[in-house]
């Protein structure tokens, strides 16, 4: 048996394990990113036209390509249709993108912490991740200069808007100092926004991809979190440079899209209808948010601290007293309760123990005390033996 | 710009170029492999239950696992659904394969002449393709054993059922002996089978992955040829060595498929009314297959030596006076006629000049002669000015 070198990177994959066990009715998940079932809006399939069957472009469909870059322009990134490659789900950026630029040990810039998937994705094609903190406005920007003048990253990957699982918007002016630096050392950004729609304060910012003068830069984007995952349907626009390799990777890939998922994105991109989906969503998570925000404060006030998310959907939590959260795990699903460690969202989760993400979106109203309360239970019984130890 | 080795290897891909160039009405297409779009099914929503709209499983509908599994059972794979992954497209099998198995510089035994795509993946992530030529009844055995005895190949890709390109349909007898050369080498078959359904004839043969006693496999399917290539809906089944290290490079690439297309997939697999879109399938495509016969008798017989297909969607014609068919396509395409050069589906193109594919399900039968016609006519100016200078 001969596999890959990469194979050896292939980690289990800790979500996979704590979504499976939180499958069981009885657990109040705290731990997955789905969108609330009641929010999935109902579809409608009369007048999809028969040739949505066949093959397609691996490009996606061109009024599909022609919405999203409308969209893109009016977050002030000036593009073209034929910037825009139609994905199966966003998740597919990451994979693209490593393989255009990931050699083993090439190095890349991503937050700490930062989206477990992304990380997952590029380590198992071999590269080196370095790590910026992320701040309450951002990443640190002494640090991210420090990466970019002591290495040569292949591309920095940053989550701006409601970051996952910081819950960090990056501010205006970091926002421009990023773009910045960027352009400076001639970086390239992956600019990842899943969340950026759901935002619950009014708050909204541009993204950094329309600020860059030189770097190359793929910004990517899904509607998974405000349609529906189900469909697959992600994209992804770059800087004319990247495309065409990126296309021929996609093609390589999966040849292209599913024309299903594709034609029900173009339904409701851009129509008075999505806008009126959209303002239902925010204001069902606004809620959800604002009570989470409540029983936290009730339970976890002595424990942790926090801010409260203006967008998405997890609040990410430091304990005041330091534990490897993964030690957690057990204990907490023992009392039927899932949330996801922290660590595993670092590139070096020995070095940042004590944090959790708790999804707002999911358990019901009615449990939300109940599960906080026995989660807050496990971790004042482990610090009480890490304590006595 | 600092891209990752394998980007080096990203080949501009004919097939897109020809099929591009093949889109405008007035081209007689032999080019694709597309479905004939009056034989899309037309399909059906009512019943789709809501939930298929929310994020799925990574290894498919649990359904339609089942279903897939029944299938191959019946075809003399011992499996069970646990062993069955459901992807976007079969395609996705080829890129999921050559991230378990290949670094630079790993090789991998292919036939020769093989389907293009897959000879393209597995050059992009580096392997070594070493060939083994195909003959009326499968590959060159001696041929395969001394690939077997000179390397050690990760892995052997076979399209043993109305292979792509050539149409061959491995013999009984030979996948007895190719399953046994496997098993004496321990080499890892991956066995592409998209159009074992389309057989015209009444000839079908077993799967060589139900005849192995000890080496791995991968076996890869798909809807596209019999139902709707636009659902991107494919699966593999592996055996339980490989199966828990390609899910979780499924997981890594996008997740899990559509669930779209994998619902419509399980409203036909299995059902009276799949068997019945097959038989009218299959009377469709063999009509059109023989008078594309009886059109290449007339205008082909003095230019080139072939067999009738049993099934599939193509001819292979050898000229019998070799030429580089790449050099025909802009003189083709003055005519309007499109067809895909024998050259690229060899790991050695420039060593195997002179051979063409031929699809006989896309061009209507009112322009059949037409386009032979003039196909012929570009080859015969060819040859002549060849023979002159």
């Amino acid at each position: 048996m001969a596999f890959s070198e990469r194979v050896t990177r292939l980690k289990s994959s800790l979500i996979r394990e704590i979504l499976a066990a939180a499958q069981r009715p009885e657990v109040m998940s705290f731990a997955g990113g789905l969108p609330a079932e009641a929010m999935l809006p109902a579809i409608e399939w009369a007048g999809m036209p028969a040739c949505m069957g066949q093959y397609g472009p691996s490009e996606g469909e061109p009024a599909l390509r022609e919405l999203l870059a409308a969209e893109a322009r009016a977050q002030g990134i000036a593009c073209q249709a034929s910037q825009v490659l139609v994905l199966s789900g966003s998740q597919q950026a990451l994979d693209l993108a490593a393989k255009l630029y990931i050699d083993t040990g090439t190095e890349v810039v991503l937050e700490g912490p930062t989206y477990l998937a992304a990380l997952q994705t590029f380590q198992l094609f071999g590269a080196q991740c370095l790590s910026v903190p992320v701040t309450r406005d951002g990443p640190d920007l002494a640090a991210l200069r420090r990466q970019f003048e002591q290495h040569a990253p292949a591309f920095a990957y940053l989550i701006p808007t409601f970051q996952n699982p910081s819950g960090v918007r990056y501010s205006e002016a970091v926002r421009g100092q990023v773009a910045a630096l960027l352009d400076e050392f001639g970086v390239t950004l992956i600019e990842d926004e899943p969340y950026r729609e759901l935002t619950y304060d009014g708050v909204m910012a541009a993204p950094i991809a329309g600020r860059l003068r030189q770097a190359s830069w793929i910004y990517t984007g899904t509607v998974s979190k405000t349609l529906l995952p189900g469909l697959r349907v992600g994209y992804l626009i770059a800087s004319p440079d990247l495309f065409p390799h990126l296309l021929r990777l996609k093609q390589a890939a999966d040849l292209h899209t599913n024309r299903l998922g594709q034609w029900q994105a173009m339904q409701w991109l851009g129509t008075q209808q999505y806008r009126e989906h959209l303002a239902r969503l925010r204001d069902f998570y606004r809620e959800r948010r604002d009570a989470m925000q409540q029983a936290l404060l009730q339970h976890f006030t002595d424990l942790a601290d926090w801010h409260v998310p203006q967008g998405g959907l997890f609040f990410w939590l430091t304990l005041k007293q330091p534990i490897d959260t993964r030690t957690l795990l057990a204990a907490a699903m023992a009392q039927d309760v899932a949330f996801m460690p922290g660590e595993p969202f670092f590139a070096d989760p020995a070095a940042n123990p004590g944090c959790l993400r708790l999804n707002f979106s999911h358990v019901a109203p009615h449990r939300l005390h109940e599960g906080l309360s026995r989660l807050a239970q496990v971790i004042r019984q482990a610090q009480a033996a890490q304590a006595a130890a």
